[in-house]
């Protein structure tokens, strides 16, 4: 059999064929154009699928199941989008509005958890029993996978990792609450550190090439740390700590076989991984057990195409864990 | 079939014999004396069991496993107390030197651990898909069950819910980390609080009624919490506050059906409950949406012979979650 999977986004559209062991066979995409009314938007989807189809050689009678990532929240009962802010989403029948165009089953999932899965799947943890995925983009997603299949909740209120506590009455959040863990490890908080520190004299590497606080941005601080400057090292020294603090929360609550990096700031790489990894044993709580590895995401975009595909292959076999 | 559940606490071993739903049928009790050697103390777990089992008028052919809750933290596969710090113990051998008196398999767990299995089996989240239990005593202990069986990680170090980071650069906690969880919402953080408030003028009712700094506990805050003294109600609403957000990281990061609070300070029933209740919606991420029941745990101090008693029957099925 063969899958459909859908990264719906705020911008873009991407949909994808892959096989059963998530390799992308074909892919099509479109802009999502989010002002929309959702019935076209639903219908740009479907259209991108079966163009995929199309490109992949394969026949709808071929395809198993269709997976959809959305930016929120999904309830897969019903198979409706409870919301996406992004999209100015709220109580959309996505299953039904997307069946009238391929009448194949349709599973929903949040764009992180799916990205978790795409990692479990033919990605970093493929194969770990149990994982946390942390996207480290504009804001902090985050996504659990055990033994196989998404874990979101009894409510499918799960895996907000970047919006659990990390500082009590601490930086405001645009959740409406103080303190969330996304305030201190997302890009916007890199970015936010890097701005505060670069006014300060002497001036920084960082105010010199970006000319002006505003041309500040996650890879510039980040270049400017592995080149060195006191500054930026500073700042991404902050950083890495808050992130360090964060993954042993994961590890401390959860205690994952593997804990997968994503999202835009995890492009660092190896800086990132290694500055992380050598502050987490002063964070734990058993310091001579051994705890989950950290690791990069690999899958970069497809992986919401792919783990939106293996929505299907997973969930079919009895919904959430 | 009965079961054999062992309670090993600092101060006492208290074991009980169980049916199969977890009901005590006899039980018997006797001092832990810490400082002697494990042998020793492995040796009264065991003629305490069989005293118990002796009193409930079963035989030992009827005993299906034996499970025993520590203090600490155990590994099940090769049945060894990893470590167990109130009684000095390190790596040690408990499931074969406890099958030198009993010969029956041997599954040991963490004590906050075998109370979350307790009140899934025998209480308050009876039939919970998945639930999280806190105990609110000297430190924060914390369970995962998930579909009937515990969550201990992949390493075995998870659920340290008293150890997640709660406030970054926060108060020192025992564990070496700052800004625990457990420096927030335990008993000892509310006694802390107390005392720290009960200084400032007007002295307050709770100076009143201790005499001195040192004789305010928890009991004697609450109690005046309860009778409306200003100041043991602003620092009964600030530890309520930190307990809030600390279960709704609980909600945000693993969503569970139900989130079980015991320990000491959850003696204060309805008062704690309804005021950690009227707090949460405001932390929540998703205020519109459904979340996990808060509750009391219902079964008190015997939840540690019962869930101690119960791990032998949900985890001879196939080992941990």
């Amino acid at each position: 059999m063969i899958y459909i999977g859908i990264d719906l986004g705020g911008t873009k559209i991407a949909a994808g064929i892959t096989d059963d062991q998530g390799q992308i066979l074909a892919e099509a995409s479109t802009a999502t154009i989010a002002e929309r009314h959702y019935k076209d938007v639903v219908r740009d989807m479907a259209s991108c699928a079966l163009q995929a189809l199309e490109q992949s050689g394969k026949l709808i009678d071929d395809v198993d199941s269709i997976g959809v990532g959305i930016p929120g929240v999904a309830e897969n009962e019903g198979g409706t989008v409870i919301f996406c802010t992004n999209l100015g989403w709220h109580d959309i029948p996505l299953r039904e509005e997307l069946q009238k165009y391929i009448n194949k089953p349709v599973f929903i999932d949040n764009d992180a958890t799916v990205a978790a899965l795409a990692e479990n799947v033919a990605g970093v943890s493929k194969n770990a029993h149990s994982s946390i995925f942390l996207t480290l983009g504009t804001g902090v997603g985050g996504g659990i996978i055990m033994d196989g299949k998404p874990w979101t909740g009894a409510h499918g209120v799960a895996t907000e990792l970047g919006h659990i506590t990390m500082e009590i009455d601490g930086i405001p959040c645009t959740c409406g609450k103080n303190g969330c863990l996304e305030r201190y490890c997302s890009a916007t908080a890199l970015i936010r550190m890097g701005r505060e520190q670069a006014r300060l004299p002497p001036d920084s590497l960082m105010m010199a090439r970006a000319g002006s606080e505003e041309n500040i941005n996650g890879k510039l601080i980040i270049d400017c740390a592995r080149e060195g400057d006191p500054i930026a090292v500073k700042v991404f020294e902050r950083y890495t700590k808050y992130l360090a603090i964060a993954v042993n929360t994961m590890i401390s609550f959860f205690d994952p076989e593997m804990i997968v990096l994503g999202g835009g700031i995890s492009m660092a790489g190896d800086f990132l991984l290694d500055a992380v990894k050598e502050k987490i044993p002063q964070y734990l709580m058993y310091k001579t057990l051994p705890y989950g590895k950290l690791e990069l995401a690999v899958l970069g975009n497809g992986a919401g195409i792919i783990g939106a595909a293996m929505l299907g292959r997973v969930l079919k076999e009895g919904g959430t864990l």
